[in-house]
């Protein structure tokens, strides 16, 4: 087996090839003047199983990894894995309005024409899956991102809202933790609070947990009020940190004691490695 | 008929939509925070014959023209044409050196995907048509950029090396005028001369030819010995004008008194609609 380390998930490949004991091959890649992107593979493939590790974020990284499935194929590979940490375009899932497109499904489209298998991390919603016409898993790293919550010493998971409660459910069983979702109240007019459904956080450390931080701002919002409420420490948790507009500092603003995500995007803020859950996918059909 | 403008040639498709007597779709485009793309066609394609014409420079450009496809082939067109006036990637039109891919064919692959046809203007090299498994058209705006030489009593037509001169004579011919290409010679070391092969520039009006200026490194050089040569005027014109790196004033800093391009990359220097030359395809077909 031979995996792929694609430019945007290099420590999430050197980490799977580790677990999987596997040849790791680092993919020569530039991007040109004009925006090209530009691909080597310095490894023969021919009829091996090759697993490329390459989250699609931002648009051009999307490219690289269709050109390193395009160089696995051209050379002959025996059976291609599309390991996408972070799959991009997730949340444009369904048509909201009449003329779109479903890009999730776009984009799975052009991954499938030259992989065998796909690959992903706490996709935005599972359906996405479905939108494959290969193998496609999504695995979760709620767990990974749990120890390092119970590492931290977190009483309280926190949703940021009540679409986001079963991740909070699911982060809070693993550490053995209570949790509860975010409330909005509308005072008067453009005045709202925010607080935890039905638990008290007063002196306790708290967790928001949600899949993506974008810019953060229901976060930093939420942060805010639990640290009114009297939480001691509040941490913003995610698998896919984002984080535009400034959202680090923000959240470091409005109250957040720390801010953690997963490697799926390789941020400044990612101490939780996914490889692990990934490994499990083929390490379950060896075993 | 439908043609959807697409974000990076609104230009074009206007023009061929009115020389083909077409609806004219102007598609909503728009790119989210996090460099996602995002298209919505303010039309029903259902059973349309459906032009997209959209250059795929730079890279997130290529993705909403898959994108469109995508809208095109979901709502049921009847026929699919990707009209793609500068096609990116078709510099990498071959393996350079081991383990790369022909990046030009990967992305011949995306397109035919969701496409009946192809058509593109003064591609890089003739035979990346190839790399197409549908219908795939390469026209010429020489002749367009000729015209527009004619009127501005250009004389000679030179080819920046001798590679290109095909087109600078398919120029020539086109506007009655004489042509060459430039050589270098080498003096000693690092310093070389550039001029014409076999013609004497001085006191004409003298306009170098390619198909594509990128950073415009050796056509400022030609400029510049040309002037020293006696050109009484010095014109560079393209048929895809990326500009890199400030190009536009590099070369009017080096003795080039106009720059013209197509609008095949919709630029500041644009006069040239390639319209003309893909309406033809069309035309003849009907005719």
């Amino acid at each position: 087996m031979k995996v792929l380390a694609g430019s945007s998930s290099r420590h999430c490949a050197r980490e799977l090839a580790s677990i999987l004991k596997a040849d790791l091959v680092e993919v020569e890649q530039k991007v040109f003047p004009d925006g090209e992107v530009y691909v080597r593979v310095p490894a023969n493939l021919r009829g091996e199983d090759v697993v490329i590790v390459q989250t699609t974020y931002p648009t051009p990284a999307l490219l690289e990894l269709l050109f390193l499935q395009e160089a696995a194929h051209d050379q002959g590979a025996a059976h291609i894995t599309a390991v996408v940490p972070y799959f991009s375009y997730s949340r444009q899932d369904r048509v909201f309005h009449d003329g779109e497109i479903v890009s999730a499904k776009a984009v799975a489209e052009l991954i499938e024409l030259k992989a065998d298998r796909f690959i992903t991390v706490d996709p935005h919603k599972e359906h996405i899956l479905g939108f494959f016409g290969v193998e496609a898993h999504g695995v979760s790293a709620v767990p990974l991102l749990a120890k390092h919550l119970e590492k931290m010493g977190v009483q309280t998971v926190l949703a940021p809202d009540k679409g986001a409660l079963d991740r909070a459910q699911f982060a809070a069983k693993c550490l053995g933790a209570e949790f509860d979702y975010m409330e909005k109240t509308r005072l008067s007019g453009t005045e709202v609070v925010m607080k935890a459904k039905s638990l008290d956080v007063r002196g306790k450390t708290v967790a928001i947990i949600d899949d993506i931080i974008s810019t953060g701002g229901t976060i930093a919002t939420a942060a805010a009020e639990l640290k009114r409420q009297g939480a001691t420490r509040v941490i913003a948790a995610c698998t896919h940190g984002l984080f535009l507009n400034n959202a680090l500092p923000r959240l470091h603003a409005n109250g957040c004691d720390q801010v953690i995500a997963t490697d799926a995007i390789e941020t400044q803020v990612s101490p939780v490695g996914v490889a692990p859950v990934i490994a499990d996918v083929f390490l379950e059909r060896r075993g």
